[in-house]
Parts: structure tokens; sequence; C-alpha cells
């Protein structure tokens, strides 16, 4: 069984959104071996950091949260799509010729995967191409963006996919993976009332 | 597909080791519609609230993080054993009879599974039980217990699994679940040097 961990590291030095300060992560050391014999600590955590998916809530007001999702939307049978040659953003004319069908659970793997830095003109989706999703029916759309979307007032792409019950995932790491079939796992924390959450992300060669 | 989800729900009012109030969770909205049309908010988590992993730092010194760890421990058939009956602590004598087998994944489900409150007496695995885990070659063990050992000086039963080898999962929910077989997903966070992570933790019938 091959797996293909497809997740960003946490850390106190990983790239957030915009390299803004107060996206940063916290950590705190309770306890450790010196003086306590054990080690504990604790973490504080921006919902959209690292690898993590998007619930209703985030960008729709009274939206689902993220302990009220269908975990089927984040596990099972998923198309990875290479989208690598895309240059600015994803539009329907990019993956319209895909075979992307009813239920599906699709990944676009970018030139963001390859970034090392924090990439202000990042790839994101379209909104022509989130309403082709939307029209697709499928279940879940994954990318290795820090958001679906980049600078755009009243985040349409945001809300034209979690408003229309397509589930996101976002900040991928898809660098290792070639475009096929696999079995994802990407589970989100049970957190009540929360409008993200960040998950241990993997696929699963068939 | 018949998913059980045996994760405890992650929330300010969660029941936290010994009711203490700095293990409590603590939520910041940073964004809400009403200002911002937007939510957005942010976690400071205790690594051993509710539902989790133990890495061997935890509790041996230099021991590997819990981004070291092999996600094969996490994942795949599992046994889940029915130890309701055990009072206290589970020994050696309540498992010899049990199926456990080279490389498997164990989890005993207790009366812990069905404490509304936090039970100071909690039943956990007493160090002759943990010493026939690690003899037996097992991977994983996990329980319905915030702690595998209660109140023990030096924490012996923690060491001799986390020590030996032995991957450990704390504060499962097996109320809903009967003994058997599953597939059980229970992927930990990628955090940096971290001694523990939060999990989403599942069954699915086989």
């Amino acid at each position: 069984m091959k797996i293909y961990d497809i997740s960003k590291e946490i850390s106190e030095t990983m790239i957030v959104y915009k390299n803004r300060d107060n996206k940063k992560i916290v950590r705190e050391i309770v306890a450790n071996h010196s003086d306590n014999h054990f080690h504990e600590s604790k973490i504080t955590l921006d919902m959209h950091c690292g690898t993590h998916i998007d619930a209703p809530l985030h960008m729709v007001e009274n939206g689902h949260t993220i302990e009220q999702l269908p975990l089927e939307n984040y596990m099972g049978t998923c198309k990875v799509f290479d989208l690598t040659a895309v240059e600015s953003f994803i539009r329907q004319k990019d993956i319209v010729h895909l075979p992307i069908n009813e239920k599906d659970i699709v990944l676009f793997k970018t030139r963001n995967s390859y970034s090392k830095v924090y990439d202000f003109n990042f790839v994101y989706i379209e909104e022509d191409a989130a309403t082709y999703l939307v029209n697709k029916k499928i279940r879940t759309v994954g990318i290795d963006a820090m958001s679906v979307e980049r600078d755009k007032p009243g985040h349409p792409t945001h809300k034209i996919l979690l408003g229309n019950g397509v589930a996101v995932i976002e900040d991928l790491q898809l660098a290792e993976v070639n475009a096929g079939e696999y079995e994802l796992i990407a589970l989100p924390l049970k957190i009540k009332n929360s409008e993200a959450s960040p998950i241990r992300a993997i696929l699963i060669e068939k």
C-alpha cells in the first residue's frame, strides 16, 4: 500500500496567508522532560492554516459548521487532475474536457504545489469553473492553494461552492502526486460550531 | 458503508482531564458575518484534549514526535474488544484469552464510554497488561479513557507502551460500537515536534 501524504506541516514557521503575523500558529510547552519528566504542549491554530476544510459557515451566513458535515465528502475514491499548465486561475475551459462526474471528489494539482514561499499570485478557481463544478454536482473539490480564490470582493467562488453543497479542501500538497485515481482520507476534527478544521490528508494508491 | 464516529466533540464545555481549567480549550472568533461578511476563528488546544494520539516524546525523553510516526499505525483493520465488565483496570488476565496477534491494532471498549462526567476512577491499562501487549508485538492500542493509566507515579504504562513501539490512542468514544473487526481511520495532524495530536477517529464496518 503506497501512501502519499498530501498535508502541509504545521509549525511556527509554516507559510501562512499573506505572511500575516496574526495567522501564525503559537505553541506553548506546558511541561517538559527536564522539569516534569514528561512533555505536554498546547497549540493556538488559525482554522485556515495549512491543509484544511472550509465548512459553509466560513462564507455563508448561518451555514453548516464542520461537525455537521457528512464524512463521506472527505474520504473515498478521488480523482487528481494535473492543471500545472494553468498560469493564473482555473477557468471552465481548463476543466470542461476532464472526466468529472456527479458525486466525484476532485483534486486540482497546480503549480502552487511547487511554491517554496508565499505566492501572492497563487492559482485559484474562477467563478465560471466553480459554477461548472456545482452544475456537475460533484461532492468535493480540493486544491493546493491556501484559498479557492484570491482577493475577490464578496468571495464569489467560496459562495458558489459552499453555498451549493460542494465541499472544499484547501492548501493540499500535491507535488509528489501524479494525475490519477486514489483513495482520499481527509477527515475534519469534530470541532463544535467551527467554520473550518485543520486536517491530515493522504492519498492511497489504488 | 456504515461509519461509526468514535471521536469526542471538541468544544469549550467538553470534559477535560480532572476537570482542570488549564486543560479547557479556548476559541476566538476572529471575524463574523455581521461585521465582516465571513466567519473565521482560532482555537487553543491542549494536545491531550478529547480523542488524541500520544507520540513517544510525551513520556520518553528524546522520543519520536507525532509527525515522525508511521501512518500505518493509525489506519487499517482493527479489533474492538468488549471489556465493559472490567471494574477498575485492565489486567493481563482480562485480555490473555483474546485473539490478539502481532501487528494488530486493538481498541478496548470499557465502561468509560458511558460516563457523562469526568470519572476520577476511569478504567485504565495496568502495567502487566501493557507488557503483555508489547510482548504480543501489536502495533497500536486504543482506549476510551483520557489516559492509558491513572495517577501512577512515573507513568509506567505509558512508558512500557510508547517506549517499546506500541502506538497509543486515547479518549475514544466506543458506546455505539460492538466488539468485532472494523477498518480504523485515526490519523494525527502533521504537527512538527509535537508530543501528541487531536484526531478524528472513525470505524468503518467491514
